[in-house]
């Protein structure tokens, strides 16, 4: 078994496109996003609803930076939090293009422009979509308490992000896809659901140990690390045990979930999680600063937590994935 | 955009393996089975780590048949019905195999095995596994009722399969998966999810049309078309909505959620669903057929229904996808 999977083709991340809701719009990325909504409802009477129209105007919006129409995409990659991933499948049901459903929790976004990249890259497809959402008042009454409740949080939870981000991968653009390691499903013994960045934090660094023993690269070579979504718990674990076995990214690391939110002046406890997170991040914000050359090589690591409540109700600790993506502009080469 | 996708290094299912319940041990494809358990239980506390423990005997047995440690494994694709896709993740999480997770619900066989012969295919992978299952207690208490309450089934429902069925996608084996169709995701406004044969029924004719319109392939080259799973319902809708158009699949249709029950015998209405019955099914018989050219060429087409509890709930109908793939013999050419 090899670890990183090297691409040929150079797909290129051609289009994308943000959507969020209004803590994010007020956040300290808020300009970066195309579209928001004040009211976190996106003119619809649910927040299930609110979450599969903002997948919606993601690929719409994605489709219409690059010129394309639906048909013109071979492939729709899709996920999210949803029990069944209904905000994926209600909201692209009305596009016109092949659909395949993932699921990956949190790291929806990097598994969808992983699969994506290799299937450019393999010839099976000369454009696909990827998108992903999360919404934090669905989230919260499907994996917590419904809001009314007004349950208290633990400092170590963390907020969904309410969010989507979408992205087109083909043979034109900036950005490419240079290598992609997929993550094992690792499961350490956490089982607070109010700790996911300490459950994700073991699948990361595996993820990022085995690019490095197999890579070319050194922590030196990036400009970036990204993480998606560990929060201020783990992203805290993450820097001090791959320390401990030798890799400093201390300098060069940053997490979409701390990117995402104020920590002063907005209450979101550990920092933004969900699907929607790093996409929405990568989408407003990252990708913009490849294509400026503000950043030219980028690691971006999106990590999920496969559980659900009924497997911690059942006593089950939380079992995570984080997959990894070498994003880098076309013209550096150094 | 086009339809089929040709695949030309031709990936083998090199190995596979089926793990069922005890109702479907009892049904006609009962001794085709590798293993069964009489209680549905497979030693575990809940039918949720039943579930999950048949897709790792399921995973091991197909590494056992070809004679493979799970570290020859590059990709492990899975999914299943359960909320979250515990089944899975919770099944899977002590391979050494890199994780993709999967949401096709009933489909999910169909595109594990796509996603896996795409991955070979284009040289990211040189073995992917892929594995699927449902539980028809887990499923029943998480979409229905639970068993305890006793619920009246009506006729049109489906009655979801306790089973699982894994499969190896390598370049070794007599069984070539030549060409396949992504499907698009079709809502057509049914929304009594007890009957999900006449919610997929649709998905399945678009699928079909758009292999038969793009293919050098008629329906007499096929010995086979098996649909999994529309159960009788949604095999009635399908032939006589096919043959309206024009394509005369009548005599070669079968479909597995027909032939995991005697319909005389065993009480389960309108025939078999859920994503361990094609899986278990494409596992147990019908690979098995080609590899000893009773068939030669087979067009299996994954059915899912994409809708959650709550959508209905919320007055949504059910979206459903089919994905197709053309199996067919090494040394089959006419």
């Amino acid at each position: 078994m090899r670890n990183i999977i090297r691409l040929g083709a150079s797909p290129r991340i051609s289009s994308y496109y943000s959507v969020v809701g209004s803590s994010e719009h007020e956040g300290p990325l808020g300009d970066c996003f195309d579209h928001f909504s004040l009211d976190d409802k996106f003119e619809k009477d649910s927040w299930e609803k609110a979450e599969s129209e903002m997948q919606r105007l993601a690929v719409a919006g994605a489709l219409k930076r690059a010129g394309l129409r639906d048909t013109d995409i071979d492939l729709l990659l899709a996920g999210d939090l949803l029990n069944q991933c209904v905000g994926s499948s209600y909201g692209l049901v009305d596009f016109d293009i092949p659909y395949v459903g993932l699921y990956g929790a949190c790291s929806t976004c990097a598994l969808g422009l992983a699969l994506a990249s290799l299937l450019y890259n393999g010839g099976a497809c000369k454009r696909c979509a990827c998108v992903t959402s999360s919404h934090f008042c669905a989230s919260e009454r499907q994996f917590r308490f419904p809001l009314e409740y007004g349950g208290q949080r633990t400092p170590t939870s963390q907020w969904t992000v309410t969010g989507s981000g979408a992205f087109i991968v083909s043979g034109i653009g900036d950005v490419a896809v240079k290598e992609i390691v997929f993550g094992k499903s690792i499961d350490m013994g956490i089982s607070d659901i109010n700790n996911m960045g300490a459950a994700m934090a073991p699948a990361c660094i595996d993820t990022i140990k085995r690019f490095f023993e197999e890579s070319e690269h050194s922590v030196d070579d990036f400009d970036l690390i990204l993480t998606g979504d560990l929060g201020y718990e783990g992203s805290k674990i993450l820097k001090d045990l791959l320390l401990s076995e030798g890799i400093d990214i201390r300098k060069i690391h940053n997490d979409c979930g701390l990117m995402i939110y104020d920590r002063k002046k907005q209450d979101k406890h550990a920092g933004g999680s969900g699907c929607g997170c790093s996409a929405s991040v990568l989408a407003g914000d990252i990708i913009k600063k490849l294509e400026s050359r503000e950043l030219k090589r980028v690691l971006f690591i999106g990590t999920g937590a496969l559980m659900s409540p009924l497997t911690l109700y059942q006593g089950g600790s939380i079992p995570a994935v984080a997959h990894l993506i070498h994003l880098e502009v076309n013209d550096y080469d150094s």
